[in-house]
């Protein structure tokens, strides 16, 4: 057989094809069974158009509950720290995932709350992660190189590396729904990966770098002109050349963490499980999901609107609204996972709630 | 002893007495506390002010977890619904008293993924309310009157009457505490209490009736005239009369369950807990409550932001920034209780979280 013929990224491949559309028939009975309630018609909002939402995605009204969810964090770093995008030394990728395994980050402490699952998976990190003894939360040691190429000077991965991390992605969300998870809720951890995912955005949704360019963890003016330009001569080489598919868009401007992201997503999507993305990193990942199956965006729950720009320019190109607004620019997956408890909350009224018939009360 | 000594509402007026400013040093040491965690400053966003706002209650850093919560539904009818400002039969309230007892609401649902509990208080309905067999949902008869006057006409309650609600208000909330709630939430149920609601928020914040009476449960633009008009002839009223105390605009404009949600409300924060509010409803008591005792704003979280534009200018004149945003107009509390998952997060960041130093993550 020639080599072309083999798939670098079985997996993932396979999810691509397999991602259905929604449900639409599921839906409509699921709105028709909302006005049913005992409650105005519309009056729980956006629950409203989760719980139809999760309906269609489950194929059935009323839809399974969305637990236990699964939080899939994947770290990378970036060879685009070099240019001073950001003032995070970049060991802080690794410590940042010896603190998830020992349970002391901030996404730890939420999906405790949330009864969630968290994996992490170093698919790119730099440095060495420490082994760390006694912890609950699994790590997965699946890196495709110690961080990218720097993306200010060519592409930041090749091709092979794109379909590596695309296959590690879609094998977790593949295993984690096969042991059980009931919804995937994406995690990032990588030190400067906000420009990687500034210029993803930028390229696939077509508005101008400097608009979709955010402060990160909180950078100063100089920084964020410096990201800006970084960014604009990027997406520049990509603009350069028409017709160019969205592998190789993610392969020149992304990273190993999001593209594994992008192959995590489609993974949930082709399970047929709802799909909470976090922030600006997540929604990268989506566009490029997106691009890739258009399905794919019915399954997509957006937990938060992150403060980065570019979160809210990829939200808008993808057509969904966020579930939170809480001013959150930390990443981890936090957002999505603040949000899990909304996103059940909708399947719980679809449930559990008496009709007017039911409780005997008058319409109007 | 002559009458006039004897206090008609003995416990609210001890819990206007009891209501404490903040602890101002507790905040400003969970504030540096966040700082020290594993994440950007400030990248937590509305969980920080929350995480702050909690240690400040309970004068503790890190806060105690606010759980379980418990929530006070409290359900009155409205002498103004004979001016046609609803579409919905006024028995509606008891027959949702009755769905609330069955376990079948919304506030049901979410309350019991929530893991808190619902007490329902007649504190004003207008029909008979049946015995529930079989209900894990308390209800309290406590019907002050079987609905108030109608207030296009007049005052809506005597003073009495006000004193009276104010008193089954605190009274629950004393005794949900001292059962153990270390979180209250308002919920309330009432044909017809947007109108009142938005005549008081009107009131309060001298806003022009028309910019804060809203379509409640969805009413078309003839009823909306209606309502403004019936409000604006009610303030009209107060307006003329300067000087008039609060409980005296509350007797005029009010309603039973609003009356009983401000005692409610004094109650929780001469508790020390934090009392998360729902929508347009608990915004109008809330401004009687702060207006009575202006320390009790600090115990205050909007646990979202009601559709009902009067929700939204109370919680301005209040200066509180809602939690949740998802379009909902229900009330029973459901925004309130939706909000709970977030005001927990914010304590868990700060009892669970590693710091830089603990976690060994070097800083920028």
């Amino acid at each position: 057989m020639p080599a072309s013929d083999l798939s670098a990224s079985p997996l993932f491949d396979a999810a691509l094809t397999a991602v259905a559309p929604l449900d639409d028939a599921a839906g409509a009975a699921a709105a028709e069974h909302l006005d049913r309630l005992t409650k105005p018609p519309g009056s729980l909002g956006r629950l409203e158009s989760l719980a139809v939402q999760l309906a269609a995605i489950a194929g059935e009204d009323p839809p399974p509950l969305p637990v236990p969810a699964a939080i899939g964090v994947f770290a990378g770093d970036h060879g685009v720290h070099a240019e001073g995008v950001t003032p995070w030394p970049q060991e802080v990728t690794g410590q940042m995932v010896a603190n998830f395994c020992a349970g002391g980050a901030a996404i730890n402490v939420l999906a405790r709350q949330a009864s969630a699952r968290v994996v992490v998976v170093d698919v790119g990190v730099a440095t060495e992660v420490p082994e760390v003894p006694g912890t609950d939360t699994e790590l997965i040691r699946a890196r495709v190189a110690p961080g990218t190429a720097n993306l200010a000077l060519g592409p930041a991965m090749t091709a092979a590396q794109v379909d590596e991390a695309l296959e590690v992605g879609a094998a977790l969300a593949a295993r984690l729904v096969g042991e059980g998870a009931r919804c995937l809720v994406t995690g990032d951890m990588g030190i400067a990966n906000t420009t990687p995912s500034a210029a993803l955005i930028a390229a696939f949704t077509g508005r101008p770098p400097a608009e979709v360019t955010g402060r990160g963890t909180g950078i100063d003016d100089e920084r964020l002109a410096r990201k800006v330009d970084v960014v604009e001569r990027a997406v520049a080489r990509v603009a350069s050349a028409p017709g160019v598919a969205p592998r190789e868009v993610l392969a020149e401007l992304g990273g190993l963490e999001i593209a594994a992201l992008s192959g995590f997503i489609v993974g949930g999507a082709a399970a047929r499980v709802p799909v909470v993305i976090d922030g600006v990193i997540a929604a990268a990942a989506a566009l490029v999901a997106v691009a890739l199956a258009p399905d794919v965006a019915g399954y997509l729950v957006a937990g938060h609107r992150s403060v980065e720009p570019g979160a809210s320019a990829a939200l808008e190109h993808l057509g969904i609204q966020p579930v939170l607004d809480l001013g959150l620019r930390l990443g981890e997956g936090t957002g999505a996972c603040l949000a899990l408890g909304v996103v059940e909350s909708a399947a719980r009224i679809l449930r559990e709630m008496a009709t007017f018939d039911s409780a005997g009360v008058t319409e109007k």
